[in-house]
C-alpha cells in the first residue's frame, strides 16, 4: 500500500533477519555474561560510529551542542525527576561491591545510585547550573551516553529489544514562543536524515491531552496548535491519537515502513510540562507573565519589567535506538551496503608476493586510507576514515578474491607486476553496483584500473 | 632540572588550577548527585571529542580497531576474570531496582552484575568468540567506554581523582615473538602523542618480576628482554623500578613532568600472562612448543604440526585517563587552546544590525563552519568541525567585543558596513598568538581583513 508490491511468501521466507546478517558480517556478538547489551566488533563499531558522525554533521546545522554526562546519579535526583516514582521497574540500582567503600546517607542507609535510562535529568542539571537569559535560548543539548533499561530476559533479542542502548538523545529548551519554530526544524531533521539513509514510508502521529494530565489545558491546547501547526507545514502525511499523549505532554512519533510493510516507532519529539518545573528550571524574561503565554509585547512599560519564566523542555530522537535503527538499516540493505557505511570498504588483493608487488599494495591502501607511508612521526595529514584491507599472503589469487567476496567488502582492489608496472590498480566494484544494473555496467565494474588517488 | 627554570613562589601561587579554568571556560560542572562523575559542557565535550578524533586517526595507522563493549557484566564474568577476588573494594554492583525483574541465578538468588572498572573482560570475550590463527595476530582493540571505580569521596577532585572516566584503552593480542614490536610501535605512539599535545617531558619506567608471580621465569626473562630492547630502540630516557611489575605480568609506564615540575603517570603498557589464561583464549599455530617459546623454524615436519597457543595480552593507554589528560592540558595551555583543540574557535560579531550586515555575518560562519547555507535538505558537503558561534544582537561592538575577549574565543571576526561592501571580514586573531610575539606581530595579527574563505 505504500507502492511497494506485497512480498510473496517465498521472498518472506528470506526476509533478511539482522542477526543473522549481523554474524555473517561480523558486525555484533551477544553474550551469556551482558544479556541484552550486544558487544559491537570492529565492523558494527564503524557503522555506529558514522551514524554519530553524520548526526553530529547535522547538529552543527541545526544548533544543537553535544554534552556527555554522568551514568550513574544518587537516587535523590531519580527522586526529583519522578523516575523512582514512574520508573522504577525499567531501572537498576548501583551500590558499592565492598561495605566498606560504601557511602551513608543522612539518614543513616547506603545512598544507592540509579543506573540512568534517559538522559534528561543530567540536561536538566546543565540547564540550572547557570543563569539563563530569554536570550540563550533556545538550548538544545545532544548526548550519545549508553542507557540501560531492564527489560524482562525473555524479551531480548539481537539490536532491537536490548537493555543496553543508545539514544541519539536531544534536549531543547525553549521559550513556549519557540515551540511551533524548533518542532518544525526538528520535522525537518527527521526528513533530511531518512532520506539520506533511503529508509522510509513513514508517518508521523500526534498523541494529544490524555484525561489525566499535567499543567492548564490552556497550555496544552497552546502547545498542540503550534504541532499541528508545524505538521501542517512539514507537508507529510500525519494523523491524530487523540488522549494518547503522555500526563507531562503531547508528543509526534515517527513511524517507520520496513521492506515487510511492518511499522516501526524510531524516532520521538516529545514536549514536557512537568520536568522543568520538578527541576526548578526558569530563564529571565521581560513582560514574564506575556512570555509564558508565547505572547510578545512593544509595551516600554512592560518590557522594563523581568522576572522568571519556565522554559518549555522538548525531548527528540531522530534515530531513537542507535541499535534498533542498525538493525532496521542491516535488514534494508540486507548485507548490500553504500559505501559510505560500508564496514568493509575496501580490500587489496596481491597476485603474488614478490616484494615490489607487496610494495605497491601497501602504497595503495596507504593512499586509499590517506596515511602518509613510512612517517610515523607526523599526524595522518588527511585521514580517509576508509576502512581498507590488504591480503598480501602468498595464497592464490582465486582463494583470496572467493574470500573477499564471502566477506562482502565493496571494494576489491588487485595488484600484479603490470600494476605496478604501470602505476595502477585493478579494481571489481561489482559489490557496489545498484541492483537494477545492466549486465553491461557489471562487467565494466568488475574491472577497472586506475591510479589509487583515484579511488578516493 | 628539564630545561625550565624554577618557578619563583609568586608563580607557583598563580600555577593554573584545571577546577578554576574548567569554570571560567564552561568546561565540565560537578553535581552533588553524580559525585565523581564530572559532567562536560559543550565546551568540554569538543575538547573530549578532538582527543577521541585524534586517536582514532592513529588507530588507521597503528591498526586499531574500535569496539564498542557492555558497561555491565554479570558476577560470574568478574569472578572469571579474577576482578571479584583482587578488586571488589574498587567496584559497584548492579542490581534490578524492581524486585519483580530480578533475575534469578541457577543457585536461586539475585543475578547481580559488576559496573565495569575496566575493559579487558569484554575483549576477552571478543577473542574468544572466533577460532584464531596465528596469521591473525596481532589483534589489536580499542574502546573509549566510561569505567567506575569506587573511589572514596574525600578523594574526589575535578577532573584528576573521579569515580567515571574513559581510558583511551587498547587491548593487543599477539605472539609471543611479536612483543617487541608492539611495544615499540606503542613507544613510538606515545612520543607522537605528547610531541603533538606539546606536553612532557616524560619518562618512561620499566616494572619488572616481583617476588610473587604468575608463571614461568623463563617467559617472565624473555618478556622483560623484549621490553628493554623496545625501550632502547625508543630513545628516550628509561629507568627500572626493579621487583615493581604486577604479579601477571612487567609494565612500562609514562611519567609526565608538569610545567610545575610536578609528576603524573599517564600512559602504560601492561604485560599480561593471566588474563588469558583465566579466559582460555588461545590461537592455532605450527610447530606450537616453538610458538610458544617465540621461536620460528623451517623444519616442514614441525611446521605441518597445528597445535593452540596462547597469546600475549598487553594493555595499554597512552594518554591514560582522558580526564585527567584534559586536567594536564587545561593546566597545561592555562586557558589559551591551539585553535584544533579551542573550544571556542570563533565568534563573528557584527558592527550593527542592519539586514545586510546580520545577513553577510551569517554567511561568513556559515563558510566557517563548512555548512551549506539555506538548504537544509542537503547534507553539509564539507563541516569543517569549527566551533563559531555569532553574536549579532543590536549591542554595541565594544561591550560584544569585550565579553568575546572574556570568553577567550580563538578568533573574533567582525562585521560591518564596509565589510559587507568589500566581500571581507575583520579578522583579530591576537587571542591565538605565541606568547613570545612582539608588538609588531601582535598588531598585524589584531586586524587582519580576508575573505571568509580563507579564514578555514
Ligand atoms: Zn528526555
Ligand atoms: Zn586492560
Amino acid at each position: 500500500s505504500h507502492g511497494r508490491p506485497e512480498p510473496s511468501p517465498a521472498a518472506k521466507d528470506a526476509a533478511p533477519d539482522h542477526r543473522t546478517l549481523g554474524l555473517q558480517q561480523e558486525l555484533f556478538i551477544t553474550s551469556i555474561y551482558s544479556p541484552g547489551s550486544p558487544i559491537f566488533l570492529p565492523n558494527g563499531t564503524r557503522i555506529f560510529n558514522r551514524l554519530v558522525d553524520f548526526l553530529r554533521k547535522q547538529y552543527i546545522h541545526y544548533g544543537f551542542q553535544e554534552v556527555i554526562t554522568p551514568t550513574i546519579y544518587k537516587k535523590a535526583l531519580w527522586a526529583t525527576s519522578g523516575h523512582l516514582e514512574n520508573y522504577a521497574e525499567d531501572m537498576y540500582t548501583v551500590t558499592s561491591t565492598s561495605p566498606s567503600r560504601a557511602e551513608v546517607s543522612e539518614a543513616g542507609e547506603e545512598a544507592e545510585y540509579g543506573l540512568k535510562p534517559m538522559n534528561c535529568p543530567g540536561h536538566c542539571l546543565i540547564f540550572a547550573s547557570q543563569n539563563r537569559s530569554y536570550r540563550d535560548l533556545p538550548i538544545r543539548y545532544a548526548d550519545f551516553s549508553p542507557l540501560h533499561r531492564n527489560e524482562v530476559s525473555g524479551a531480548l533479542s539481537g539490536l532491537t529489544r536490548v537493555r543496553r542502548f543508545h539514544q541519539d538523545d536531544g534536549h531543547i529548551f525553549c521559550r513556549p514562543s519557540q515551540i511551533e519554530d524548533e518542532i518544525r526544524k526538528t520535522l525537518d531533521f527527521i526528513r533530511l536524515t531518512y532520506k539520506v539513509f533511503g529508509l522510509g514510508p513513514y508517518r508521523l502521529a500526534l498523541s494529544t491531552r490524555p484525561a489525566q494530565f499535567m499543567g492548564a489545558a490552556e497550555d496544552w491546547d497552546q502547545a498542540e496548535d503550534a504541532l499541528r501547526r508545524a505538521l501542517d507545514e512539514g507537508g507529510k502525511e500525519w494523523s491524530i491519537n487523540a488522549g494518547d499523549g503522555a500526563f507531562y505532554g503531547p508528543k509526534i512519533d515517527v513511524i517507520l515502513t520496513d521492506s515487510d510493510g511492518k511499522e516501526h516507532q524510531t524516532g520521538t519529539i516529545q514536549l514536557d510540562f512537568q520536568l522543568p518545573k520538578r527541576f526548578n528550571l526558569e530563564y529571565a524574561a521581560p513582560a514574564p507573565a506575556l512570555e509564558r503565554k508565547g505572547e510578545t509585547t512593544t509595551d516600554a512599560a512592560l518590557l522594563a519589567q523581568y522576572g522568571p519564566v519556565q522554559p518549555v523542555l522538548i525531548h527528540r530522537a531522530v534515530l531513537g535506538s542507535a541499535e534498533r535503527l542498525m538493525a532496521l538499516l542491516i535488514e534494508h540493505y540486507n548485507g548490500k551496503w553504500p559505501l559510505w557505511l560500508h564496514p568493509r570498504q575496501a580490500i587489496v588483493l596481491t597476485l603474488n608476493d614478490t616484494e615490489p608487488v607487496v610494495q605497491w599494495a601497501n602504497h595503495a591502501r596507504d593512499v586509499l586510507r590517506g596515511v602518509s607511508p613510512g612517517s610515523p612521526e607526523s599526524v595522518p595529514a588527511a585521514p580517509t576514515g576508509l576502512a581498507v584491507d590488504l591480503d598480501d599472503s602468498a595464497r592464490g589469487l582465486g582463494v583470496k578474491a572467493r574470500e573477499a567476496a564471502r566477506k562482502g567488502y565493496g571494494l576489491v582492489v588487485v595488484v600484479g607486476k603490470n600494476d605496478v608496472e604501470a602505476g595502477q590498480v585493478t579494481v571489481n566494484a561489482t559489490a557496489l553496483a545498484p541492483s537494477d544494473a545492466s549486465a553491461e555496467e557489471l562487467k565494466k565494474l568488475k574491472r577497472m584500473t586506475m591510479k589509487p588517488e583515484e579511488l578516493r
